[in-house]
């Protein structure tokens, strides 16, 4: 974030809003002062809490990533076996994507070509560090079967774009819920990994 | 397209090189001009040939689907054996994502929020009906191999996430060879999808 002498709340308030905008605006469409009315406070305001306008995209996305590690990560890291970890994993992650609350920052978590420089390489830093996590995990469930049928890495990315693409398509108030679409993904995951029926 | 009369690869070419222009600015930040100035028309040139922003982001998009059924659907209609229409498809359709000439082509296809009205009907009624074809597909090889295991429909869109989202972190010049990734791919879903070792 870029002045902690700030509450960490209304930094947050802030990055929700601001990615509401840039969801309905664009990241190029939207202007510093159409963030400012949202947020309610005037341009001078908002460029004090933020810097500039690509420091607040930057603080958008590693604002979803601190959501990730708290409300996912965090949750499973007290639990020793792998398959499990796994399994909860992706349930967090299949909950964080289709939970209507934070969808704007998860959307624009992924369209990271409008960052460039050192705050982009940041974001993707990050990222890099949630697949390493995923492929570390897989490579130990598929030891412990005795069936390292697929890259593990490979395999990481396969189950991040069944996961992530979810924003594209589900709904929540449609006619598959949400603990079925949970169950069959990972369901669908472990038979692929491990070609269990 | 906006115009019929005027020649078929004029039009592709303007799309080409307009979905360029939207991935570098965003669609919100690109304006007709820059448009104008990417292709080499006057502004006036350019709306004689598209009508509007918004029907040319769709004829990118429509196009971009046109791509789809000319390089992927064609060559696999014939097929009869499903498992292997379904296999080449899955193929055909990584290597569209992956090659490098119609990238920015496949990353505007997804960005459907700035879409809005009967345009943005029209191009999610043809992705609905690849996801149809492609849930029928599963459904048959489902059926042959007396494995019905996963929705069909939770199963296309599976595989539509891994697919698409390879746009997102495959490299062609990294360490993973397209080749071994479309095997992977393939093996994987349908391990998934049959439970087969």
């Amino acid at each position: 974030m870029a002045h902690t002498h700030e509450p960490h709340l209304k930094m947050r308030e802030i990055c929700r809003i601001a990615a509401r905008v840039f969801y309905e605006k664009g990241y190029d469409g939207a202007s510093m002062q159409d963030i400012a009315d949202a947020v309610g406070l005037t341009k001078a305001g908002l460029y004090h809490h933020v810097g500039s306008k690509d420091r607040l995209l930057s603080d958008i996305m590693n604002y979803g990533m601190d959501i990730l590690d708290e409300t996912v990560l965090q949750k499973v890291k007290d639990i020793a076996d792998p398959r499990e970890k796994l399994r909860r994993t992706i349930m967090g992650h299949i909950d964080l994507i289709v939970r209507a609350r934070d969808h704007e920052i998860t959307v624009i978590l992924h369209e990271n070509r409008s960052l460039k420089g050192a705050l982009r390489k940041k974001i993707n830093a990050r990222k890099r560090q949630y697949i390493d996590y995923l492929e570390g995990l897989i490579r130990q469930v598929q030891q412990e079967s005795g069936r390292p049928s697929t890259s593990p890495r490979l395999a990481a990315f396969a189950l991040l774009g069944m996961v992530n693409w979810l924003y594209q398509w589900f709904d929540p108030k449609g006619p598959i819920g949400q603990e079925e679409l949970e169950e069959a993904y990972v369901n669908f995951f472990f038979r692929a990994l491990l070609g269990e029926t």
